[in-house]
């Protein structure tokens, strides 16, 4: 199951574009890898807010629709710690609390050496729709 | 300075990647462009969560950092709307306040038909560091 | 009606405790006041961040439970800008977008002199059950 | 120590007017509480958000500022996870990162039986001045 979901999620184009692979998933938790290449970066030279942003939302979008029942992020919330260094981002999705209708999931993006440089908070919107992975 | 403002942009290399285009820009007030393609899509076939932050994301960072003070985004909280259609989306920054040491500014992000998709709310630090454009 | 809506909010205990009236409503906008006393301050001296975050709360739920569909917060988010001065502060809470589930509203505070010292970004989740003012 | 600095926070008015009491304080860690009382509800009769608000406010407060470096908060964000039942809510900050210049906090609300009910994500800016316990 874990390999259809990761399938599945070969299909968020901007996130392949943007050199992101989900290493894990599962219902209510996921964890995605970012390579930081020259693309990566903004005009100050250091990691883009968007790709930061990027890779915990995929790990968002993962780990809150593997259960089989699309969530849509209605809002989220990202607080930069300090510069992303090294050659690899990690992002970390939990499940905080879910019910029918909505699910809250905190996000952690860390460098190689598992310092914590952004957190993310996000509160998505369960539709009915399912998907079928 | 326009011109010069908009070519220091373009060393932000995420955006460049992202598709976005930064087509006004003075202190305080910007507006970027995304031209919506194939990669910016996610796996439920709407644009990405990340693609629109990142547009956002731009408009915010040249707006904040077009008065020359290197200004860095501490904090970032986006909602979105409704999905984004058509072939473009457009996000306006504009500065609520500032002083000198941090800058609050307000993302609204459009569709073509001028309807807003998303609106993002930003807190930035500004260091002492110049920008030579 | 909007004599009705302002009663109804009445009964919110916790804003009547914390001195706040509420001004105008309708559906999709509201106002409300808050005279400042001494019980208002923090530690520091300055307007507590509970007090400014509980007149633009209460400038939300007006504004977006106004329509007569309960509407309860999912996620609230506030920007200080600066310290609240004087003897009054004012909450103007406007709809950015609404559907059937989730509700959009910004909400502005401003000091006496209309400077605007705080702003909130506000998502709600709209219920079936109906207010009967 | 931790008792002089819970002395300093008997000085945050709107805190005691809300019947808000610290148990814990130590630089980067502190623990409220709140007993919920007839004027704690909102027109809906579920605690108010103000009120939840403003218990999580008074914690990353206290757990920011008992390092003795007054830090004043920039941005809050609140996600409301279920309505508070029951005669009592807890607080409980923790420092996720810091330097010379900001904070970053997480406190989670939670209930009696010890359910988180809500989540606030807080920015602080930390200026020179220092706070004398």
């Amino acid at each position: 199951m874990k390999e259809r979901i990761i399938d599945f999620f070969l299909k968020d184009r901007f996130a392949v574009h943007a050199g992101i692979k989900l290493l894990e998933v599962e219902p209510g938790y996921a964890l995605a890898e970012m390579e930081i290449t020259d693309y990566h970066y903004n005009a100050n030279d250091i990691v883009q807010g968007g790709a930061i942003f990027t890779l915990a939302d995929l790990a968002f979008a993962a780990a809150s629709n593997a259960g089989g029942q699309v969530t849509l992020a209605l809002n989220a919330n990202i607080t930069y710690i300090k510069p992303g260094l090294g050659k690899k981002l990690r992002a970390e999705a939990r499940e905080v609390a879910a019910n029918k209708k909505t699910a809250v999931y905190n996000i952690n993006v860390f460098d190689e050496d598992g310092e914590i440089i952004a957190q993310m908070s996000g509160t998505g919107y369960r539709k009915k729709e399912k998907i079928e992975f």
